[in-house]
């Protein structure tokens, strides 16, 4: 029985070991840098209605907002005691940018686990919630170009097959190749953060969905929505960047030109590390988030063909990120900048997805890690079952028993079945006058006794064997 | 060089291997089990100023505030978009309790690792925040006496040794007792609250300060508060348990009796998970906190006599909890009781301690878990540099490298020695040439030079012996 309530804490596992082998390089002490991050935070949420802001404790809202484009409206809002208008973080990004600015850290590498808040309508169809936990890890400094930025995807793939979520692929475009391809198609600049949120839809909305968008309601000129379309259904690997550099359009725009050499940079780091086949070039990817600056990446999961009975999933993007080297000094008061490159995983719609997949193969889910189950056929064997416990506990065992003084074995065997505790040990009368224990495996039904003695030694054994 | 950086990680390894040996007895499902608490934390911030609780998703304000006492003061208050009073969450446990009447749980296991925020005046030295980290663990349901009560006080034994932090002891008393005592002594039942709040001052306060607030702020009799100042210097084991089963005073009451049979119970019970030498039958614990109906219980640690230099540690109490067998039923619209005992420890408080230890011995902190550096005294080597942490990252070594195309070898190493990575593998012209690799030990300097195909086996076989 495959231990999906485990998987947090295996997922947890995997992203933390992963996550923290990179250093917190200019912590001078970890437990002050958590403190300070923990009080950013909550500053964070304090906004006031100011014109000149305050960078000390609280930050304007209308600061904020820039930073989302379009999604401002899901920012979650509210009024403090003293009537100043507050928010609920809405990701970990800007928090950890204005945390920089404010503590004046010129570098810094980090992970950082935590709820964010959108006021969005809920489903659960997508994965999609008003309260979410966001895994985010962040390299922020000045350092050599595209670095940094293959260690993220690096780490990203490693999360996501440490994960086992199955086959995954990693889109990868530059924000500057973005623009320099709405330039180069003859979209207005002042129409540029507007149609980036369309493209951004593609994910979710066919080709002449987003067109019809871009047309009908943001007001681009048919030619270029065609233009633009000819450019987002290209992806391919290195070679579609080499190709990129010979498109007549594309090759005359100095953003785009920047852009193409960092991904060509990339592509040959990415190689090194070994991932470059998960890593797709992508036109079509363009990020909604209004502060990514350079490259931008985002992790889809491809689908096996849906079998009989298999409900198709769409939950979106697990995992995606990006460059952002001027979010920083935006919270700066002197608008001292520190280069910025990251990625956030959504902790909610990867466990979805497991949920869903284990439904699906009927698998049945297990809530617990409990490995042993002491059990008694007797009444009055409480302080014997006690005394059993705590022996399988001060060995590190994971032991429970029903808080109860006189369960019937039949109620106890059966919590085991229900629950997928594969072990039980046995205590009755018998056994304490013989000094003896009987172990029952639970899908076997099978039941040895041995020597009391010897009862973590073959628990252990057992266990190391399963 | 002791590793305080990872010490977060370790403790949270700690409690989390003994948090997760009991299971959450009622999900069906953790991922969905999960979601809901997610879901419920953020209802249990919508507070509305209605006459009749809606149950479904908001809270009114006022029902919260009782569960609080004296300390509701110190709740974050919010207002949403339309007006309404919401607040930030004060504790776990009232949420938990909110999450398990709406959802109907009747019995679970958990815990939880969240924030939580008071408006406090903050006090770094105290340990003491405005928004903190908190770790509570329950046990919900209607079970055999005092068998989840031990349990908690189990758990809270072996984190509290898991997380070294020297001896300690968990002062142990039933709010049954302590309003018992009340009455014996001729406190007026409309005072108790109020009472117990200046008792529970005791660990901060001196009794004369203690009895001053109670006879000339809160109106006591001078001979209640000397009765109380009797009781309240007790402390002992289970015989003075037995004792109080004798006293005159104490033996007359009703509810004092009920608390002094469970605490008899419990004691047995702690004897036989073989704890019984940490926990302290103290009559002046009483908890703040309203929501206390039987056993509470809190941990202090046990200071070694100040040596010189050493400065005195101030930080009131590291876990604490009891039982409260009425809130969930104050959630429910039938009032529906479940009975609940838990303990909460906070974190920020065990971090300050640990550090300020450190700090005294002058043991340098170390924020990463880096094992190994990679490092060249060659310019152009940025690509060999890549390889070779590739190497190391997918056979699970914690590396890193400067992101730079060309550092200094020295810049490399000085960076090993400030952060305390012990290891460091040099890869130059020579090296690769020969295939051969530099092994380097940071803190004797030595090197020694291996073949490149036995890096890994290498620094693993290094990495265990250290």
């Amino acid at each position: 029985m495959p231990l999906l309530g485990l998987l947090p804490r295996r997922a947890w596992a995997a992203l933390l070991s992963q996550l923290l082998r990179p250093p917190c390089a200019s912590c001078t002490g970890a437990v002050r840098c958590q403190s300070q991050v923990a009080e950013a935070v909550l500053t964070s949420q304090l906004k006031a209605h100011q014109e000149k802001p305050n960078f000390i404790i609280k930050i304007p809202k209308e600061t904020l907002t820039e930073k989302y484009g379009e999604d401002s409206g899901l920012m979650y809002d509210l009024k403090d005691q003293g009537g100043e208008l507050l928010s609920l973080r809405y990701d970990l990004t800007v928090p950890f940018a204005r945390y920089l600015a404010m503590s004046k850290v010129k570098k810094m590498k980090r992970y950082h686990v935590g709820k964010v808040w959108r006021r969005e309508s809920p489903s659960i169809v997508q994965g999609r919630y008003r309260e979410f936990c966001q895994c985010d890890f962040d390299i922020a400094g000045q350092f050599d170009p595209m670095i940094p930025d293959a260690e993220c995807l690096k780490i990203m793939c490693e999360i996501l097959s440490g994960l086992q979520l199955g086959d995954f692929l990693i889109k990868v475009n530059d924000r500057r190749i973005v623009d320099g391809m709405f330039a180069a198609c003859g979209v207005p600049e002042s129409k540029f953060r507007a149609i980036c949120s369309s493209i951004d839809k593609l994910d979710k909305m066919a080709w002449k969905d987003v067109r019809h968008e871009m047309v009908a309601k943001k007001g681009l000129a048919p030619e270029v929505a065609d233009r633009i379309g000819d450019y987002v259904q290209c992806h391919g690997g290195v070679s579609l960047v080499e190709q990129m550099f010979q498109d007549p359009r594309l090759s005359q725009n100095k953003q785009a030109l920047e852009g193409l050499e960092d991904l060509k940079l990339l592509f040959e780091y990415l190689n090194l590390f070994g991932i470059a086949e998960k890593i797709s070039f992508d036109l079509s990817l363009a990020r909604g988030l209004d502060y990514y600056t350079g490259v931008i990446y985002e992790a889809v999961l491809l689908q096996t063909p849906t079998q009989a009975g298999e409900e198709p999933l769409n939950v979106g993007s697990v995992a995606a990120g990006g460059r952002y080297d001027g979010l920083v000094g935006m919270f700066d008061p002197k608008g001292h900048k520190v280069p910025c490159v990251g990625l956030s995983i959504g902790v909610e719609r990867i466990f979805y997805i497991v949920e869903q997949r284990m439904k699906t193969k009927g698998e049945k889910v297990r809530t617990t890690e409990t490995q042993v189950f002491v059990a008694t056929p007797q009444k009055n064997f409480l302080q014997e079952r006690l005394k059993l416990i705590t022996e399988l506990w001060d060995a590190g065992i994971k032991a429970e028993m029903l808080y109860k003084n006189n369960p019937k074995l039949l109620t106890q065997l059966h919590y085991c079945e229900s629950t997928g505790i594969p072990l039980v040990v046995i205590i009755g009368e018998q056994e304490l006058k013989e000094g003896i224990i009987k172990i029952r495996s639970v899908a076997s039904r099978e039941e040895v006794a041995i020597k009391r003695e010897n009862l973590v030694a073959e628990i252990q054994k057992r266990l190391s064997e399963s």
